[in-house]
């Protein structure tokens, strides 16, 4: 493992420095190559059915292992899309001169070694492997074993591209001990591992978290919240309310507690259930929603609750007050929402509430790289540090400071 | 302890959203508290100063340790001085329209709760405590165990101003249990504590860095450099070199092995010997130095530490790819400096060298958030993270997106 790594290492000085043109082109050779690897791809996928068929797995995750053409041809459009992006190395921050008269700059840099930790999905093997390219790092991945063989043809191809413009193959690597072992290793080789981005399972991302001596970007649970204000304009509620929640009740920004202020909840709340009955959600309420709605209780555990489905609690709230403490009792810091014509009642929200994205009088489904102007997305952090929120491509930099003297000494 | 940093969240609930002419208010009256307490303060700092001359301290760490009237007119004014830099928190970082007409700002937040581990100044505490306090943080503070009585009087006069203004004393509080295993024991607080800055020797970052849960900002060690090239103005490298090693030799920012290129070895390291032994400065060099200089041989442990005192390693090197192999492998990517008039190769070195701050032509004793013309210094930063090179009260925040609708809902 340590040999390995200290390739990696090595690796990611060379692509830390590459022009962006070589870097475009090579990303370019690789969308190439992986169309031109159809049939090989999907020979190798096909192992991967195999095995998944033998091992019994839900036709969900059967079909986050498949790979056809079009999904081929998918992953190679997306890192020619990758290929594109406004080169994140070498931007100027700051900038400003000091009293001494040295010339200050803020600049952007690769971040080194990122390490990778993710589930089924074969095309985020190549998306993630293009995104660390672009930005000057190396990476080490770790896919899920239901990939294996997926992830493997996938990586050896986009390594063939570097070794034929005479890069190192070791700027795109697999962990070569993909077992619990292997990643409880990698996490704790600071010396030669800069970052790691676990995507997963909570528990997981817990482990991770816990164990790890490199820093970590958490993808982590999002139980988010829209509250609808006494001063809404309630169409507007109603819309942005069955959009957040119904539209992909997957996604880890979809709505999981809809708050109400009492003042509105008689006239606001039945037209509501109407619009959710229709899309088929599941309701639960607290006791003052029963008084309005025919709905089951909700209890402490359900507004802790990450529902994944298309599932809502209703809590009547009597104050913004009682809102915001909801909020920060059960909330995962991750995306609210607020509508309201009110201003200072806007405003407040904005300020108070304490999670990566607020929004006034919008869906929390906007919280994504894509829908953010970032281009392909990284992931949605929920750390506080480093980066927070929908990641782009930039968050894979870092800084350093250039400094331009003329002799300048310190007196 | 859990109950003791509940207090510290919900303490850092109220001062993330105080208004900024509050918080200016504070602080002068903080700054003003102290200045009235003189005589109070110097009782207490006695208390240490009895216990450090029963525990045989050296003098080096009995005059960190003292207090007087001159210096705590200096704590005071530093907090002034605080209280007088630009707002941190509601820096609109960057904004923009999305394709859906959402308005996103990316803006500045308080980090939350910051734990802060140093040693024996006590003027530490009310350094940290403001710095914290102006960038809308509540923070824990856990100083060394020599400046007991110093610490706990400070704090405490801290915490009568907050209570004064109605403010919750907690937004400014030393841990309870100062023991190894309170450090333990806050460190793994995620929950409730969202930063750890160690201040202090490296047995108690590494510790810190391996055990934590909490994000840690490291302070590790500077082992920097500073290339002569074969281009350089011997005068102007003579007088960087001699401030780089000699101004204050026992900062991480000063100069452990300077390089230089071969071409100009015979006529310049002579000259920069004399310069060197005129300030009493202890030299190794490797082999070849030892052919120029009457010196002693630099070994591989030489090379790899950071002196802390007037003692310089010199080693000759064939080429720029030489020095910059020299810095990879032993530098600690703090600060890193080059002495050369040839355009190409100071590029090269500012953007292959990885460190927190690279120089042309200054001395690397610059690296300091003052000098930098940040105000009040936090610390030099060796993370690649969240924070690199000299922080000030700017990276004592984090940032939310606060996106502005219209009713948008995502298609």
């Amino acid at each position: 493992m340590q040999t390995f790594l200290e390739h990696a290492k090595s690796a990611s000085k060379i692509i830390a420095t590459l022009d962006p043109q070589t870097k475009v082109s090579v990303l370019m050779q690789m969308a190439e190559c992986l169309e031109a690897n159809n049939d090989n791809i999907l020979h190798e996928n096909q192992k991967d059915l195999d095995e998944a068929t033998k091992n019994n797995l839900s036709a969900a995750l059967m079909d986050r292992l498949l790979l056809n053409p079009k999904r081929i041809s998918d992953m190679a459009q997306a890192i020619r899309e990758i290929a594109a992006l406004k080169e994140p190395v070498g931007r100027v921050l700051e900038g400003w001169v000091v009293q001494s008269g040295l010339r200050i700059e803020k600049v952007s840099i690769p971040i080194g070694v990122i390490g990778i930790i993710y589930e089924s999905r074969p095309n985020v093997t190549s998306d993630t492997a293009a995104l660390c390219f672009k930005s000057g790092n190396a990476c080490v991945l770790k896919g899920g074993k239901e990939a294996f063989y997926s992830n493997h043809v996938i990586a050896s191809l986009l390594q063939s591209v570097l070794e034929k413009n005479d890069l190192p193959a070791e700027i795109i690597s697999l962990l070569p001990d993909s077992s619990r072992e292997g990643v409880v290793k990698l996490i704790k080789m600071d010396k030669y591992v800069d970052l790691i981005i676990p995507r997963g399972g909570e528990a997981l991302i817990r482990y991770v978290s816990e164990n790890a001596t490199v820093p970590v970007v958490k993808h982590d649970k999002g139980v988010c919240h829209t509250y609808v204000d006494k001063e809404a304009q309630l169409e507007q509620a109603i819309a942005i309310v069955l959009n957040a929640k119904c539209q992909r009740p997957s996604a880890c920004n979809s709505l999981e507690t809809l708050l109400v202020h009492e003042a509105i909840a008689t006239t606001f709340l039945p037209r509501m259930k109407e619009a959710l009955d229709a899309m088929g959600t599941t309701i639960k309420g607290c006791s003052k929603t029963q008084a309005l709605l025919h709905v089951n209780l909700a209890n402490d555990e359900d507004y802790h609750t990450e529902h994944l489905s298309n599932a809502l609690n209703i809590k009547i709230v009597e104050s913004l007050e009682e809102a915001l403490w909801h909020i920060s009792t059960y909330g995962s810091s991750h995306s609210e929402a607020i509508i309201s014509e009110n201003y200072t009642t806007a405003e407040r929200f904005l300020n108070e509430v304490d999670a990566a994205a607020v929004y006034v009088n919008a869906s929390t489904r906007f919280t994504d790289g894509g829908e953010f102007g970032f281009g392909a997305e990284v992931g949605i952090s929920t750390n506080k540090l480093h980066a927070r929120g929908p990641m782009g491509i930039n968050d894979l930099t870092t800084y350093k400071f250039k400094v331009y003297g003329k002799g300048q000494i310190r007196a």
